[in-house]
Order: C-alpha cells, then sequence, then structure tokens
C-alpha cells in the first residue's frame, strides 16, 4: 500500500557538492551515520540527502551520480536548496520512518523551474521501503518534458522502477512534440532494453494519474528475483538500470533542458495551466494521503506546506 | 510487421441486421462462403462482413455479438452504411488479401459521428494474418470517450487483444474527466482481470501515437499460447475477452454513448481540433502505410479515400 500511495514521493537533489565530498561519497568505504536527531544546519542536511544512506550500494552510486551530473550541468543556472533545516530533513515520532528533501530553483534567467531530490526511509511491518528519487521541472519558457527517475525498494528482491521524461504538452494533440521528444531521439530502445531483462515485469501505477502523466516511453517496471537473490537485483541495478538512467538524463540535459524552444504567449498560458494541475494533483497522491501516515500530521504539514510553495512559486 | 503496420486498422460495423440473419450468423453451422469477386450490393457487401469469414469461431461469435449490440441500441440514431459496394468489401489482384467495411454515421440529433467496423485477412509468408475491429465515434456534442476493440491474430496460437474506450480530453489537464470515465467506472478491474491470466502479458504497440491515444485503463494484451494449443488460444477468448469485451460495449453505451454532457463553446472546439489531429493520424499509421502495400495503390486509394471523407466530415 504505501509503495503504491507514496509512489511518485518527489525526488531528491542538492546544492554544490565540493569535490571531496563527491570523492568521498563515491567510495564504497564511506562511513555513513545515521542520527536520528532533526538536522540543525543546512550544510548537514545537504550532507545527510547526498549520503543516501539507506539504499543499496549500486542505487546509492547511481544516485549520487545523477545529482552530480545534474549538479556539474546546471550549477550556475541553481540556487542553493533555502528549505528550512527540519524540511530537509525530518522523521516521525518514533524514529521509524525519516526522509530527507533537497530543492535547488532555477535562476529567473534559466528555463529550469527546479529540481527536486528525496529519499525516504520506512520500518513497515513487512520490512523496509526505500524510495529514492530524483525530478527535474523546466518552467513555461520552454515546453520541453521534465525529468523523473524513481526507485522503490521494498524488499531486497523488490524494486520498481521508474524512468521518463514526462510530457509537458497533450501528445494526441501535437504529435510533433511526440516526435522531437521521444521519436527521434529513439527513447522506446531504452524499454526495451530493460523489457529483455527476465526478471523485469511491466509495472501498471495503481493511480491512473500517474500512469496519464508520463510519457509513451516511460520505463515503468517491477524488477523480482528469485528469494535470497538480492545480489542479483543489484547486477540488475548495476548493467541495466545504472546505464539508462544515466542515458536518459544526458538526453534531458542535451534536448530538453539545455536546448532552446520558442515558445507563444498562448502556449505559455497552457503551459502554465496545465504544468499547475499536474503539481497540485501530484501532491495530492503522493503526499497527502501518505505524508501524514508515515510522518504524523503536524511534520506533513511543514513539508506539504513547503513544497506546495515551490510547486506553486509562492 | 504487418502486425505493426495494421495494428489501428479500422474496425467493422453493419446496418440493420434482420433477426433471421443474426440466428443464422450466431449458429455455428452457417456456412461461409467466400467470394474472391468485388460485391455487387450494399446487401451483399453488408453480409460479408458479418460472416467474419477467416476469425476464429470465438472471435466471429464475440464480434457478432458485438456488433449487434450496438445496432440494437444505437439503430434508431445511424444512417445505413453507404459506403461504395466496391470499398464495403475489397481484395488485392492475387486474392490473398481481402478486407470488409462498414461505416454507419450517426443522424445530426445523435451524439454518434460513425460507427466503423472491419475485417482484414492476409495471407503472408508467415502464416494468415487476421484482423478484425469495431470502433465508435462521438461527435463534439459530448466529449465522453471513443470505444475501440481490435483483435489482431497472426497465428493460432498468437492474438493481440486491443480493447479500450480511449479519451477525448488531455486527462493531465482534465483530472474529473479521468475521474467520471476511468476511475468511477472501475475501468482498471477488467485490465487487472486479463492480467492475471497466464498466456497474457502486456503489449506495447510499437507506434507510440497509439500508446498516447488510448486511456490509462486500455487493455493491450498479446495472448500467447504453446505451438499447437490453439484449443486454448480459443477457450480464453470464450472466458475472458469474451465477457469483458461486452461489459466494456455495455459501460460505453449506458455511460458515453447515451448519457447526456454539457460541452460549451470552447469545448466543442477544442473536441473538433482534438479529434481531427487524432483521426488524420489514425489514417496515417493504419492505412496510408500499410493498405498500398497489403492492396496495391489503386484499392488503397479508393478505400482511404472513402474513410478520410468520413472522418473529417466532407
Amino acid at each position: 500500500m504505501a509503495v503504491n500511495v507514496c509512489h511518485f514521493l518527489p525526488s531528491q537533489l542538492s546544492s554544490f557538492i565540493p569535490t571531496c565530498r563527491l570523492l568521498a561519497l563515491k567510495s564504497s568505504k564511506v562511513r555513513i551515520t545515521c542520527s536520528a536527531k532533526p538536522l540543525s544546519s543546512h550544510m548537514e542536511a545537504r550532507g545527510k540527502f547526498l549520503e543516501f544512506p539507506h539504499a543499496s550500494a549500486p542505487i546509492r552510486a547511481l544516485m549520487f551520480d545523477l545529482v552530480s551530473t545534474v549538479e556539474n550541468r546546471l550549477d550556475s543556472q541553481l540556487s542553493p536548496c533555502t528549505l528550512p533545516p527540519d524540511v530537509q530533513y525530518f522523521e516521525n515520532q518514533n524514529g521509524n520512518a525519516q526522509a530527507s528533501l533537497q530543492i535547488r530553483s532555477g535562476l529567473n534567467s534559466s528555463s529550469i523551474d527546479f529540481i527536486l531530490g528525496s529519499w525516504i526511509h520506512c520500518e513497515l511491518p513487512t520490512g523496509a521501503l526505500n524510495i529514492t528519487s530524483l525530478s527535474a521541472y523546466l518552467n513555461s519558457s520552454t515546453d520541453a518534458p521534465n525529468f523523473l527517475i524513481e526507485l522503490i525498494q521494498s524488499s531486497p528482491t523488490s524494486l520498481i522502477f521508474i524512468l521518463d521524461l514526462p510530457p509537458r504538452k497533450d501528445l494526441v494533440l501535437d504529435p510533433d512534440y511526440l516526435h522531437t521528444f521521444y521519436e527521434s531521439t529513439k527513447l522506446d530502445t531504452y524499454r526495451q532494453m530493460l523489457e529483455k531483462v527476465p526478471e523485469v515485469r511491466p509495472y501498471f501505477s495503481p493511480t491512473l494519474y500517474i500512469r496519464c502523466a508520463v510519457s509513451p516511453t516511460a520505463i515503468m517496471v517491477r524488477i523480482e528475483t528469485e528469494s535470497g537473490e538480492s545480489a542479483r537485483t543489484e547486477e540488475i541495478v548495476r548493467s541495466y538500470v545504472d546505464p539508462v538512467a544515466k542515458e536518459l538524463l544526458e538526453i534531458w540535459l542535451n534536448q530538453c533542458a539545455c536546448a532552446e524552444r520558442e515558445v507563444e504567449e498562448t502556449d505559455k498560458a497552457y503551459l502554465e495551466k496545465r504544468d499547475s494541475v499536474n503539481r497540485s494533483k501530484t501532491i495530492e497522491i503522493d503526499l497527502a494521503s501518505s505524508f501524514p501516515r508515515l510522518f504524523g500530521q503536524e511534520v506533513a504539514d511543514r513539508v506539504i506546506g513547503e513544497i506546495r510553495k515551490v510547486y506553486t512559486g509562492t
């Protein structure tokens, strides 16, 4: 249930990554300390986020590389994360649910609206649930697609993997947009590549809105290995999930985030409307129902309030 | 290849079904005669269509029942098929590709734009390909979804089954529409039912536009049984495909075709635009590339010309 509800929980990103920190985090010997106390400073919260302390080694490495790539490429266009420290890291009263959230807004001159990263760790009666994600939202100076990756691990042998460039226009009404971003980029070849792995099955989100919001080339799969075969899950992440995610991020950076698109005034109004409905709906689906249950009403209200500010630009 | 190209080939429907004809066609002992000559009269062409002469017994029975249900329910709103006889039935020069097409337009007072039925039979080097389909398009007096069923059988043990109420609005921008037609109708339960059959796998159309045009609850599956197990394919059609298709048609008739919806003028213009792009794209994908190859340029031009008239209302 939590996997479904949390399914599209907002994703994780960060501010400036000093090279030494990068190297330290890249090393498999990095020591991870999990403090149960609220973090007091931005730097500490940011470090906590970048540790992905509960993710498996290959997911941690992948997420760290993705965050680094985005930050290296877009750094000059992004403000540092200004969320309050108790929104950058929070937990429930029992300490069995913890989460880290980083949001960096784009500067006025940028086509980036904001980049959002998160991880969530919950000890559920069924076992540990770990969600790591990264998403990037563009503003209405461009109509290019957004970026989204989410990994939902409900056991060492069960992983849901979502990777997409969610479209910002109605593809039925705009076949040229479909051609530009999805056909000519051959995005479906990546989905097909994953599909060939025997342990990989298509995943249908129980939330219909999520199925509508993704592109026709979205990778939405469930990776299930035999009981005790967590090494095989990790191997699939390293051999397939990791390279495909990196390829897609490159495509997004080159052809969406950093490519000029002319947007007419009427189109701008349309994009703003569609983005706005999409974001409100995303908050409702991802957070409004699951966060109070996971973190208590007070924490949920605080965190959702901050996310809503970013989503609605207020 | 042909399965892909023909994938959404327009579907089959008919005019008035006299009761005696219905009974004759429902009987499993009905004798099917396949004349290779062009049919000369509307009645003859209509009879030919209703025979579904190349479909397997359970598909023939299902298609006949669906056509009958639609006609019984909507008959007073539909004109008879006025396609020229050589468009209602046509074949290629060698006689190894044959097709039957029936289109009935809705009367001015109706919300039905037109209902289109077809079957196609081709002898390919890889074996016989049989496509049977039925689709129903509403006009802009309502924004309710259309109806579509398509069965593509490329061998006795391999069947692609597509069943959907394709939306006529952008579901990301209109969550209420999603709720009305897809969530509250619990359409996804039918997809889930099919998904549980061991021989059933999700089917991803190679044409991205088709993936965009269907709803989030669309049934798009491939049914593959073991070599020589054509009886199992037929059993799956009888036990799952048949009842699910009939349930969905009932939902479409009750909640889309026969339900009043208020559509404002601006919405009407939007629907007309979206329907128009969708239909042009459908002709391009389904017919423009495959029909000349299957039936020769002359036949293809004649048939596509007539279909285009209906699709564009000219």
